[in-house]
């Protein structure tokens, strides 16, 4: 089923998804920040999180990579399948990612990488292909504002929490964030409201008004459930 | 002539007639945020002006679209060959305007939207053509981060002040408000400034210094009025 | 070797050389905010700087063009090869250069224009051509928002402090300042460092792990020395 | 009742009542922004809201304060007991309200002045003496930076919302709007939520591990319920 | 005269003298970000540059100072009855002025320092008593975060531009910049404005309304004038 | 010798401490945003950490607190001498500590809280007592706008970077964080810098001039050593 979802998200959509999740409750599902830099397609997966906190100069150095739990065993533990979400704590001039990481990440069959921060080598990063959302490309490595604190944890991303195998959608509105155990009852209700927005541009594009008709009232509402089971049935 | 006047100010382009705004003292008739989004063409209308606030949980909810004065009717109110223009407060994460709604204002006649926070689903945006300039795209809709207001009253937009009915011009280098009773003077002014900037540049492709001739000194002014007035005459 | 080391440093590219800087203790030689808005090509020469300050009503008059040491001045001064880098403040809203001051630029023969503020009238620049690094684009002139200071001084821009012909490299991922002093061993380093990339892509490609290759331990290094003696020899 | 509730909240706080507003599913009730100014009471009572948009030049200059819709009238119309609410989007540098203002609504019985923005001529607010809360001081009057819109109108302040009635609650903490038809059951949960936290400060004080006991546990709970219910008897 | 206009603008007052200069076409005169946080009381003199640009590791060294036009040379020449404004651009985390440099300020006749950063060490500050503007404290000092770039030039501090020689004027409310040829009319201008206001307060506090009277209509402008010209006379 | 370092930073001060952490190369260290809330001393100890997210509809209630790792568990672990450093991402309005859980941390035998977000409940805290440095005080609780996701590790704070274990040095300038295996080596520089300072500061008192002696030129520091010896001979 979680496969399942994994197809059923993307195909609905970061807006519709983003209404349901407020119908939900859940009103921070949205990652401000990240926007699409490479690839066209829309990507669902778990997301394996990465955090970083600011830099000092003790530990920014490239030695700093060498300990066990350093930035690149991160990236060698990355599962296939997963979204990268990187917590860069929105630094815009400190590259997390370059071509290297990202082709390593590609090649273990990683989805994309998302982060709040930016990237680097942005003509290498094309060559690679692998699909990024972040907030913009910039030279410096990682280690010229920020330093690795690891791997696996709750983090912040884009004003957005992040929790590890939290499902992230991501597509050219942008990047969200959905709890495992509502994405069903999202996918049903995104579904739905996919289907009702067709029926609604329809009238829309014969000249309805809006008042009445969407957001819908009691009659429109009726009409639409009466035409949804008969299409459906 | 206000018709003539809308097809004679987006001819000069926002950049001229900024400077000629200043020289009639406004410093504050650009539209600081909102960038060109969908379109290709400059355009000029009246503002039509939507409103919104911060969200308020009891309030920014679906339900909330259902009263008389609500951003459905607001919608459904916009006059042909306006231009909508939404303050949305610079909201990063909140979409005031969706496919369903710009195609509704697009049958309505009307030009462009503007705003000064995000579009949502621009994927389908760009299927219904609407011309749109803002601050960029995000997933979740206005009810996540803001409560629709008001129609028909002053805003804010981008840091600029619009008054219902003052005239927008948007092209590639932003947006502008134009007072309808200065919009003759600026666009004589404009015009005559952009003779004035072709025949500099003429010059300047001559090889030209630019010390004294741009902006330019009595003696250049008195050649450019000697060329101008034979050439116009 | 001054040019040598202009056609040397753009080969490299500025996120290898943001790295060799680090190495040589420069942490703040990225300037965060220029973006790449017209050019193709990465570019390297010595800087011409130009600073603003913020506008006074008083001093931001277009007769304030007028004195010996005003911006045209400073524009016909600017020296043939050289990268003028404006102090704008970061301004989102006064455009410091047009089509005018670029088209007389290009003819003088300056490579391009790096500012952390917005350019003017995106049209006609891109008729000009000449390749330009700024934050975006706005519609206001200069005197819109900011009061030119003077040039040739030290500047700021994009939180990077600029001397006077300090090297200005710049390309998709953003633009870097590099001591003059600095430029021979940076050069050395970073083609060093280009040639361990790409040793250590084609190693990525065939499956090994980061760790202990990138960034690499004693053994990889020694393995990487061995075979870069081989080919350069 | 309406009396009985503007007594009984301030004695509540805005920690507790901001907590109780969000049991009550209300996230965005606090005024992020204005701070304590002058006045050292805790106030309460309905909104009288103001509206200003940015400065237009055309617009914003003294004359602009003839009209009958003006910001004098809008001070005049002030109710006795209101709270005024000033929605100055933000201002750093656009005093909206001085000695005069201030003294005119002292006098009208208004009981605060509540401001996103920054008022003038403190030491002249001082000797007036009506309670302030605002982001800080500034020289200029409201002119220089914003232009007067209305009064009377749902407004956003230190992103909040705010509509003409709402029960507005301030303190040292900060400022909070309290929906009125929440306020009841918001001040019988904040009266028990302050009995219980007394409560909990005693055995904290008694050296009680916070686990299990703050939040309560179930257990907590029911020893609390059963000493509260024993003192109120 | 210029003296005397040293003692009447600080009895002015910066509120008054802002409303004035914005009379006088000047919108951009308050410093936005100084603060008073030493002194009590209105300090008014012509300023004394200096300028601060980014750090930069090769020039923010302590070795750094050691250069003829350094900083501390800048310190050696500032004029008695000046003051000294400096452009730290806004920097948080970087005291370009500690107690050594503020007391050799003292004893040269300098009557205080305004900056749009940060000052350090408070408490040898205050022992030092020297009146002091500025957005803050902070422990590092300059080279932390800025390096010096000059004196006696023209400068933005706190979004405002000040030319050396310019009078400055602050006091509780913040910072004014008052260009010297326009000193004379400003306080004419200003000392009759607080008569007027005095005017305004009696009737405001025997229960006037504003309309009308503030601002003034014309019957109320010539009440005023003639209780003015019998007051004085 | 840690007790005996945790006495002698605190006497040399956060502004000399800073100047020579950048010595060692530390530029990084100084938390910009908390300043001095409650507590007049300067205190000195190890950093216990704790670390929030963005809120999440789903994390961020009452009923989040229950779980073993949750912040009740954390406050209950803060180990006697340490000061407890939150990383609360700067958020303005959520008071990740009020009353209780600072009195459970001053009964604990912790120093002081650091945080760069707010904290609530200001009388309270007051009367607790426990020294706070905060970027200010609000009214809503944490869970209005963070989720807590752990303690123990490495935060951002304010810009800085902290490992548990670090040292922490907070007075009225701000909050400092020293790397322990650099304390000694600090202490030392920066006791001889206050003697040299105070030292200067008879010279400055006497009328020297600031060129060669602040900073020093050789001539100066030879001076100066040759006082300094005898004086602690």
């Amino acid at each position: 089923m979680a496969n399942d979802i994994q197809a059923r998200l993307p195909a609905i959509g970061t807006p519709t998804l983003s209404s349901q999740l407020i119908k939900h409750g859940l009103r921070q599902s949205y990652l401000s920040g990240p926007r699409r830099l490479i690839g066209e397609k829309t990507v669902c997966g778990p997301a394996f999180t990465l955090r970083f906190v600011p830099a000092r100069d003790d530990k920014a150095v490239p030695a700093s990579y060498g300990w066990p739990g350093a930035l690149p065993a991160a990236i060698d533990a990355a599962p296939p399948g997963s979204i990268v979400v990187i917590d860069a704590r929105g630094h815009p001039a400190a590259g997390t990612v370059g071509d290297i990481f990202a082709d390593r990440l590609r090649l273990k069959g990683v989805k994309a990488i998302v982060s709040d921060g930016v990237v680097r080598d942005l003509p290498g990063l094309r060559q690679v292909g692998l699909a990024i959302w972040a907030s913009g490309t910039a030279s410096p490595p990682s280690i010229g504002g920020l330093s690795f604190a690891g791997w696996g944890e709750p983090i912040g991303c884009g004003d957005a929490a992040i929790w590890p195998g939290d499902l992230i959608v991501a597509d050219e509105d942008g990047v969200l964030v959905v709890p495992p155990e509502l994405a069903e009852a999202v996918a049903i209700g995104g579904e739905k409201q996919n289907r009702f927005e067709l029926w609604v541009q329809k009238r829309v594009a014969a000249g309805a008004q809006l008042v009445g008709l969407y957001p819908a009232n009691e009659t429109t509402l009726a009409e639409f459930d009466a035409d949804d089971a008969a299409r459906t049935a």
